[in-house]
């Protein structure tokens, strides 16, 4: 059976070259970056390294990099050490309904201790309004969190036009790029934000190594405390190999990232062509402003989870929605954000391709899709009357 | 030259068989656990039973398995979440003056957040009276956090008797056993802790896997919110091939744990005895209450990072106190807490052994460390006057 992997937004598999750069590190070089006899001056040395590689890929400085263990730890520390730190000036936040659970759950256990959020709407597109930003802030104001890309509908959101007016009123601005860093041209710069989360295993490095940059100047109370490692902002031991392994990873990103999202991009148009050619399928996301892999839908009529299995079964590994809600099976709130009905967002979903992905891939995606669909509509009992569904007492199934 | 490690304590290299057990799971099996697809599921299946091999190495059950990225990491989980979930209960925690920092600053941070700490005192052999965590209680505590064994001077508290204690009063009682677990038999249930942190690290498994004992029914409070990982305790997506290794390495570390410490007791005992045959070198830590493979020392009127130096350039790597301190060029908390003068905590060293030390190489360490300290003292201006340091201009240079 062919076997098709569409789910690159969920985590990608590494480059070899990744893995060559962190083998060595794993038992023939197991120094503590901490220590100071040889060993550990070299995997300091290496942290260094991995430290520049990883700063360039998106414009910054080495002591800018932070590294951490995932996004969503990126995500907390930004949030949290931001409010924590800027508690005396005021206690007011801004978070976009389209942010990542990490940035969803983290401003909700901040309402809790005393801050409050304004959670900012979205058009139909997902994109957020940056004049609804600007009527957001107050002069409590101390933290704005907007994601770059969402892994779940791809809208890339317009940074630069919010970052202005974060700078104009003197806000902090953090932004979850786990889905964007290493996949689409960043800079932090360019874009303005002053902090940034991203993830290698987004682009093609391991698990477990992630970053949060911090515009130098910018006060962060830590969110794990303990030793002096990462300049005294995150303890523990640092993962040697897997930060070596997102050096390595930023640098082939860096040199590789026009040709990838050239090699994606046609890809994905034909994707979405076909897919849009089946009945009641809808883009979700911006059809313009997406990030350059991701193709993501909602098939009205269909129940998401079937869909999956049947996908699965024809090959084709994909998902529902964001990763760490595949297992949750609760309505998305971005979906839910962007004006998809409750019913018609349980068929929702997301194809992510990548470097492995081939023409000869796509050609069988859009053959499959529209029989899976079709197929899915014949044997479901809502086929045709599901836009009463919400009504009727299968309801009480979901 | 001889080379020869001598820091355990700091890190260890990884077993043989952790990279075997790791090795396929980075490029050829790299789907994310949450997905619902073949490799999603693999890569679940795969955490379960490390997550099953990780709880019996300290008689919990799997389901009290947290997995996170290092023991700073689970104290900070530890104390915040316990503090924040029981906040409406009451705002005391005992917490003793020999923890690592990883638990001495996430107790200040608490102390800032409206919570009061009591820092538990212990005797010169770095000790806790479990009088005193007695006497410390009030009506008000919610959690008492008690180092396991001290990385730093080797000391293991009596957990057990603490935790008589702490289960009468009905008292969380959370046990930061980084450096304990895999060293030394832990069994959860026999020392009565609700909570217990350890890293992979620590028992020849790889760097950026750990965990966090949570006895089933203990209400916590997310360090990192984000997705449904880990059952919506730890979000993020998981390390996989980092925690398949810490189920490895826990798994031999069950089997070979009684084998290790026969191999590593004896040589530390030759160590202790050739080091205090020097004059004016005294054994820190507990004389017998102590890790099997821990030697800490400190040489009076002696330089410790010269010492360090002078160490390495003979082969010998080890360290001055904790990894985490090792640069930050402080007296130590710790040594402080057992009585050690300021002036004398500077010549602080401490020696760990393991699996690939030999009784070769514990001659050579008998044979050199006198040469070294003699030397040092050949050359120090202070070796004789040192006692008076404090009170001389030569404080400036400190």
């Amino acid at each position: 059976m062919k076997k098709i992997y569409m789910d690159y937004v969920a985590t990608n598999p590494m480059h070899p070259e990744v893995m060559n750069a962190m083998t060595p590190w794993f038992m023939e070089n197991f120094g503590n970056p901490l220590s100071l006899y040889d060993s550990g001056i070299k995997a300091r040395t290496a942290l260094d390294n991995a430290r520049t590689a990883t700063a360039n890929l998106i414009g910054a400085q080495p002591k800018e990099i932070i590294f951490t263990s995932s996004g969503a730890e990126s995500n907390n520390f930004a949030l949290k050490g931001i409010a924590f730190a800027n508690q005396s000036k005021g206690s007011h936040i801004i978070v976009s309904k389209v942010e990542h659970h990490s940035v969803l759950n983290t401003a909700r256990f901040l309402e809790k201790h005393g801050f409050v959020i304004t959670w900012l709407p979205v058009d139909n597109n997902g994109m957020i309004n940056p004049a609804d930003v600007e009527k957001a802030i107050n002069k409590e104001t101390i933290l704005i969190s907007i994601q770059h890309a969402s892994p779940e509908i791809g809208t890339i959101q317009q940074l630069a036009e919010i970052s202005k007016i974060a700078k104009d009123k003197g806000i902090i601005l953090h932004s979850d790029g786990v889905a964007s860093v290493g996949n689409i041209p960043v800079d932090v710069n360019e874009l303005g934000v002053d902090l940034m989360s991203f993830a290698a295993h987004q682009f093609y490095g391991p698990k477990g190594a992630a970053a949060l940059y911090i515009r130098g100047g910018t006060r962060i109370v830590p969110l794990i405390y303990g030793g002096i490692q990462e300049g005294g902002r995150r303890a523990g031991t640092e993962n040697v190999p897997a930060i070596i392994g997102m050096g390595k990873a930023a640098e082939v990103a860096k040199t590789n990232l026009q040709k990838r999202i050239g090699h994606v991009t046609p890809m994905r148009d034909r994707m979405i062509k076909a897919a849009l050619a089946v009945d009641n399928v809808i883009l979700t996301g911006h059809p313009e402003q997406r990030l350059p892999g991701h193709a993501s839908f909602v098939a009205e009529y269909i129940e998401g989870e079937a869909m999956l299995m049947l996908l699965a079964g024809k090959g084709i590994d994909c998902a529902s929605g964001s990763a760490c809600s595949s297992k949750a099976l609760k309505a998305s709130p971005v979906l839910l954000s962007i004006g998809v009905p409750v019913a018609s967002a349980q068929g929702s979903v997301v194809f992510s391709i990548g470097e492995g992905t081939t023409n000869e891939d796509i050609d069988y995606f859009n053959e499959t899709f529209p029989q899976v669909i079709n197929r899915l509509r014949e044997i479901s009992p809502f086929s045709k009357g599901w836009e009463g569904m919400e009504d009727s007492s299968c309801t009480a199934k979901k």
